[in-house]
């Protein structure tokens, strides 16, 4: 099995590369490298069944000869930062809803049939369901993150449909692990890294939102992959909600991390239920529809954010990157 | 006030135009004459409240120059041809979903924040509830042209969310009557002008489709703009389905269509439950939605057929534009 796999210097993207060749399949690892980072990938590029390609996605010639061969498609590149869309508008078109439709056609040109897509929980917008289940009422979106993540599964939707593809759609929370590079965990730990005493937090704390460990994630995929793959009533499309059975509070994890860090920081809040615009209050998904495939969290929303916090402690390097 | 209309020339647009002058208010046009008719806008081009700007929504300063001093904006233009999606991939990306944005930016650089969009009931895939309403199950796109409008709504909804804008999201069923230019009546009568004894079906016939005629669809979106514009409760995001409270068959239309030519023509059916990949065999919206807000439909189903065969009749000179 030769896999291409696009954001592959990415945190999901390094992950999902590491545990394909521990598996002995090969891997095109594509990325540009504009969040990727290449240390992501040292222990991979030492594998023989490794290649990496830097290229962008939205130079589709390049990424349709790039993806000769391969028999599946791991389409993780994307824009992930939700909170400064408005800053930059095109930026989520381009990066999420264009490069998917690339991706698409680099696939049809090369005759490759399966996709796995990484969405989000944010196509749900502001959820009225709780947990919320992959048939929710139709959503009205509240970001341009989740308005291009929506397209983007649109478009695979209806090229399995329209041109024989088999889709794996994935709608995450927020990831949490080793290699985590942005959100509210990295932005906690830099402030208290500069000053110990005092932690600025985006909003009243209230904020609930669920997260999921990386590798727990990584492991989702591939089980529902292989079990749907041999199942007897094969379908075109695969949609997964993929979080943890629980969610948080801000507040919880601002708990979790100051003690791990033995710290007591005061905490200022910039008030509302709300860290920034279009920012979700609640988050929390239905993840009966995967647990009924026999997959199961192995690490607690707490033990991940201690994981995150452990990571970063021995990862400083990361914190000047960005 | 002043409404910039994208599409004007098209089927919905011109009429649009031609309802919007009758009130006295000015409109800009904008159509890059690709399916537009010049002979739609004839009428309107002699008010002089009547503007016409000749430009493709891709070129993104022209459309935001010509959108300076207007106060909301109907965005029409799209390729709405949703048969032919597969041959040409990107059309749908390009004219449906990448236009959207650049009307959305073309009104934020000119602080237009009101948006009226012709949607489709295509978003909803093969819905499952009958008739479908506007919070129906989260659905999954079938056809490109779907996918592409889903994107739309997305878009718009998060400029609402982002940037304080005023979304109308019209879920339109097909629409009939004066200057229908494409379509199955289209089809049928350009095909029994060819050769009146003989009729070619796609699918087997028993396809079930609601329809609106064009006068109700307009007066449909006015009236609700009006409303909604003057209500206590403001909204961001205004969303309606607009079909008539009925549907109809293949063969009802054919037989309506046909007992008006006074034909009896040999019908040879394709085959199948569905006209072409990613035709949806069942198309009814509920409209109890719009219905809430006072507005009612004017014509049948089986009127709007007739008026369009019409219309058809005494306009051979399109059935030679395609």
């Amino acid at each position: 099995m030769k896999s291409f796999i696009t954001g592959a210097a990415g945190f999901i993207g390094s992950h999902l590369t590491d545990a394909l060749l521990a598996r002995g399949d090969s891997v095109i690892a594509w990325d540009n490298f504009s969040t990727g980072q290449r240390d992501f990938l040292r222990a991979a590029s030492e594998n023989p069944l490794f290649q990496l390609v830097h290229g962008d996605i939205l130079d589709l010639p390049k990424l349709t000869t790039a993806m000769d061969g391969c028999d599946r498609v791991f389409h993780l590149a994307a824009n992930a930062d939700v909170r400064f869309g408005l800053e930059h508008p095109p930026k989520d078109l381009e990066q999420n809803t264009i490069a998917t439709f690339n991706v698409l056609e680099a696939m049809r040109a090369n005759g490759v049939k399966t996709i796995a897509f990484s969405s989000t929980g944010s196509v749900y917008g502001e959820a009225t369901t709780f947990p919320t289940p992959e048939d929710a009422p139709f959503p009205i979106q509240t970001s341009l993150y989740g308005a291009s993540k929506l397209a983007g599964e649109g478009l695979i939707q209806a090229y399995c449909e329209g041109f024989g593809f088999e889709g794996y759609i994935f709608r995450f929370v927020s990831i949490l692990g080793e290699r985590y590079t942005h959100g509210h965990i990295f932005d906690f730990y830099r402030q208290l890294l500069k000053h110990p005493h005092r932690l600025d937090v985006l909003g009243d704390g209230t904020q609930r939102k669920s997260y999921l460990y990386i590798k727990d994630c990584i492991e989702a995929m591939l089980h529902v992959m292989t079990i749907d793959g041999e199942s007897d009533n094969p379908q075109r499309v695969h949609i997964y909600n993929l979080g943890a059975p629980e969610y948080c509070r801000v507040t919880d994890s601002i708990g979790w991390i100051t003690e791990y860090l033995g710290l007591t920081p005061q905490l200022i809040f910039s008030g509302g239920d709300r860290g920034w615009v279009g920012d979700n209050p609640f988050i929390f998904l239905d993840t009966t529809r995967i647990q009924k495939t026999g997959w199961r969290t192995k690490l607690t929303i707490r033990s991940s954010v201690i994981k995150t916090v452990e990571w970063l402690g021995e990862n400083h390097w990361v914190l000047e990157k960005r």
